[in-house]
């Protein structure tokens, strides 16, 4: 995978004793907490904050999560998440994360699925905004061929 | 502390790597994770679950936690959790906690405190069945004297 | 996929507070910590439980997990672990897990596949006894042709 | 408690889904998760990084946390750790902490005390220009005669 989409939006996160476990690595399961804070702050910055969305009755469950550990990141290390979309409908988000150590080595990628629902876990299509605002977050793969 | 109250109420739980930190022990935030699903099984135990509780308006929110940690607990040990009450009025309660390992050896004592509130935290009353049920649980304390 | 592997280990697990979120459903990252302790009991089933195996010097960092997330578990709900192995090497191993409500309902479905390695992270055969152990709980899918 | 010593020390935080419970609140246990955090950079900031203490053979395992809740913090508050030290001898530290909203609602209030011990949890005493680092973060509470 390029880095070029690292670029895109980074979000820094600073590894605690909280989330290590035995043999001073971050434990698996922690990493989906901190590219939530990540997502979190992408929301943010493209101008639709998370909790206002909740407020305006849509929320995001994730509905799928893969997670390839390539290596593994320790105490007190700086993180470096870079996210982008790799799907957007009205319906369905699809976030591409890579967090990486200051030195640039790939710890973890990570994509995560998220359905668009109300509070009452109905599916409910995302605010015309919203779509226009993701929209240039979404990850464009050069075609093979290079044709266009 | 006497050991007495421990054969009260008892809940078994086994460490996970999830809980544990650098150094092989249980990070100390987790002992109340612990916690919290002992007084959850003791609960059930007094005929008065908190999923019950909750549906029906009542909940118990902390508003004070004491820990004293004396020995680490390490990953896949059984720890035995001991609860008592200490204090218990219709509108507060007041829990105590022990946890050992399986050869009786002290790694916590905790104390734990609650109002009892609306689901909109508005301090509630017990229901009179919840108190009388929680009565028998507190721990009473031999006056000095020995006297009544 | 079928249910027929439930059967073949279980582990039983019930939500706590801890493990919520927003909205009464297990956070999704909590799920991985909940699998965790159903391989551990599961590897002790089986004969060579983590803690020994690690002071052995064999460790499981995962290196993948896959989650998909069929329906919300909410607080003080039981929930089934179901156990099988779908890779087994001397140097790895795949481990579905299907949790379930006790109604059946399917929750979610997880594949994590963990690497055997020195507590300094060098790949490392398992011994032979463990794959021996093991090889009984891999999952045999019937060829389609139904052959052999 | 006077508010004067929260500008002594300051370290920010940003609610996460992950840290909240039912009913949109923090949980109670998620706190210390935050206030290690805090004092992570605390350290840091006088210019003895844990990771630093750590590698020379340092550490500081919690041995009491008293946790006073005042108000519920909700998802997506940014919340102001307030850090001063109460005690400090070359064997011992405790740390105060008060957390607050961005409008100055108090939230918490937090004592943790440590001790300074090695990595096989012996007690040590901490180096000197740690100690001396440290003294100028100790409160000072002016004496009732207004005295010395």
């Amino acid at each position: 995978m390029s880095d070029a989409f690292l670029h895109r939006f980074l979000h820094r996160h600073r590894v605690t004793y909280a989330e290590c476990t035995i043999g001073n690595h971050v434990y698996h399961s922690r990493y989906l907490d901190i590219l939530e804070a990540a997502r979190g702050e992408f929301m943010r910055h493209v101008g639709h904050d998370l909790n206002q969305l909740q407020s305006e009755g849509f929320i995001f469950p994730v509905i799928e999560a893969r997670l390839t550990y390539h290596r593994p990141a320790r105490y007190d290390e700086v993180l470096d998440i870079g996210l982008a979309l790799i799907e957007l409908t009205p319906l369905r988000l699809g976030v591409l994360h890579e967090v990486r150590r200051a030195d640039g080595t790939l710890v973890l990628e990570a994509v995560t699925r998220h359905v668009c629902t109300s509070p009452e876990e109905k599916p409910r299509r995302m605010p015309k905004p919203l779509v226009s605002a993701l929209r240039p977050w979404v990850l464009v793969t050069a075609s093979p061929e290079g044709s266009e």
